[in-house]
């Protein structure tokens, strides 16, 4: 089928493409992964079938725990293939997602931290498993600055005191806590979170096209940041993660065990607050 | 009395009027309640004992529904009124009724869709009763985008993703989600939401006037749209509703009983949602 | 010891400065506090072992009750020690303090209304507790615009709605509602606010200082008002509270109690709704 990819499992009904990441063993955003939602972009721009895009996970733990920082190098060149003025970074690939004709929905369960959040926050909503769901804005842990539109979107969505808090905490925040701050739409249980978004999803499938992209550019032009400014934080991350104590607390963290299925992913907020580099 | 309009009933006391609208059968907008509007405003203009406005509505379960759909071109000949640059528009109107010199709140029982949301949106405060009141920004689901300030002001409260919810989904909110989402400023038990109102009005209306001023424009200078943008949605919403896909969808709404006191208008998401057009 | 005070209970530990407020019978703002809060944040300027700030206070009934009202012209004169273009304004010295290199965390228990409120809103951060902590923004009581940064940081955490309806009401806001608002973090209880507020603080006090001030730095970017409206709001205060009625009422609470230990302070918002003047 058309959409078919690697890091992708895709279906498409009612005008909605449900595209659910599967990326083992984490789902960590590597050069496979931006190829892959380059490639499904530049299909949707072509696609008139589709009017929504669902993406979920196929590993109910992990929505996106964030980059595969062993890769950022390769993933970054991957991001090479994005045309336009924001090419060649995480960014500029998100900032693209956020404006695409189609209208994106984020159903998350498991972590979004990092890299993984920023996805989620370049969807045009977002809906949360509430058992199961934990976002984390965590570069500041390694000295670094959120590369790929948290500070934006973060700050426009929580104010300054609460972005101020999530992304110099490089703490963890429930889905429940995360409604309450406005960094998802709604927390809700697991049990209820594939059927509400389905519903949503092919509710506003149904609606003249026209009015979609037209309402969605509006709400765009207010809400999006400058390009001057995504690219400005997309400079800074590679900048700021490099320092020597970012690597130190890098390395520190893989030698704990940072990117197997085990306690620092899962507990990664604490991980972070416990290293000596 | 000075103050008698058609389709609002209105009362001084304390320094505050109370206006409720009253346009039966069901408070629809059309060319009356806009005329009434603007002819409210330039007396208020001239009004030195009048500081807050109450706006309500007689009935209890419609606040304002949506615009009279079948009188577009009446209505909108009367927004031609109103004086300035951005005469000729219901956004237009809206927009002054933002910076009038009273502070104005929305206390709201009912339906509050489409034009009826903007109208809340655009009084400085909304307070809304828990049982009854509903929001709903209709417009997507008929092909058009808000033309009375919806994209603005609900971008502004509820941020990008909870924004894009609303308006692309055009479902309904009940006043407790209306709370959490930002849309008003709270919602409360309807027994206690008129003593609420008036004692908040009444309390502002003591305070100095050229104070209550000052503050109120340099909310707004933060907060209003640039004009351009009034002026951009206003003409996106007559061209995007007469779409043809937006025409079908309109006449088969009539067909099922829109506007009249029945099942489409007390479930309009529903209605909207089972549109074959 | 270096950070010494006569307003400041100061204390260092694990590269937090915990800043007590300290300031009897009150903690009103007076020119102490401005020299104290100017000197420390030069000191800090200066310090490199010190990454966070938390602000409390000794008076577990009053955080900061508001401005002395009876030295203003006093405090005045001391925020002319300011530098820069924005020398000579509480507004000033509060952008200043939202700009320092180091994180700063409002820990409010008591009252924390005017530029009480207004000092935490400059913090990065506020937590409350859910008992104590009452928020008011009482100036338009007066006749006044809050002249140190009260419009623009509310009308960007809360919405021009709930912005109208704290400043124009000058009522009272108990923690829960303010976290509702926007206008804190969090509220907590009080038994808890302490070990929350310090773990946060030494956590992030252990992360690389150059991300942290890197993230703080873009953060502030989007969120912080232009210059030229901090001097706006700060010439429109003095301004609008010297009027007639301004004065009359001032004097009028002041006969009441204001700035005494008793009923005033603890129900301000009570004691403005009661004014006759």
């Amino acid at each position: 089928m058309a959409y078919g990819f690697e890091t992708f499992k895709t279906r498409i009904e009612d005008g909605v493409l449900f595209a659910a990441i599967s990326s083992p063993p984490l789902n960590l955003i590597g050069p496979e992964f931006v190829s892959d939602l380059l490639a499904l972009m530049d299909r949707l721009d072509a696609d008139d079938e589709i009017q929504v895009v669902v993406f979920s996970s196929t590993d109910p733990e992990f929505f996106i725990p964030h980059v595969d920082v062993a890769r950022i190098a390769e993933y970054g060149k991957a991001t090479a293939k994005l045309t336009g003025s924001l090419s060649g970074s995480l960014g500029g690939v998100f900032r693209r997602l956020s404006e695409i004709r189609q209208i994106t929905i984020a159903q998350v369960e498991g972590f979004a931290r990092g890299a993984g959040s920023e996805f989620a926050l370049a969807c045009d909503m977002r809906f949360a498993a509430r058992e199961t769901a934990v976002f984390g804005q965590i570069e500041a842990g390694f000295g670094a600055v959120p590369g790929a539109g948290a500070v934006q979107h973060l700050t426009r969505l929580l104010g300054r005191g609460r972005a101020m808090e999530v992304i110099l905490s490089s703490g963890d925040f429930d889905a429940d806590l995360a409604e309450r701050y406005g960094w998802i739409n709604r927390a809700m249980p697991q049990a209820e979170l594939e059927g509400f978004v389905t519903a949503l999803a092919v509710r506003i499938a149904k609606f003249p096209v026209s009015g979609l992209t037209a309402n969605k550019r509006r709400i765009n032009d207010i809400s999006l940041p400058a390009f001057a400014d995504v690219r400005t934080d997309a400079a800074l991350f590679p900048q700021t993660i490099s320092s020597p104590r970012g690597q130190a607390r890098t390395k520190e963290l893989f030698d704990a065990g940072m990117q197997t299925r085990g306690d620092v992913e899962r507990d990664f907020a604490g991980a972070i607050g416990r290293l000596k580099s």
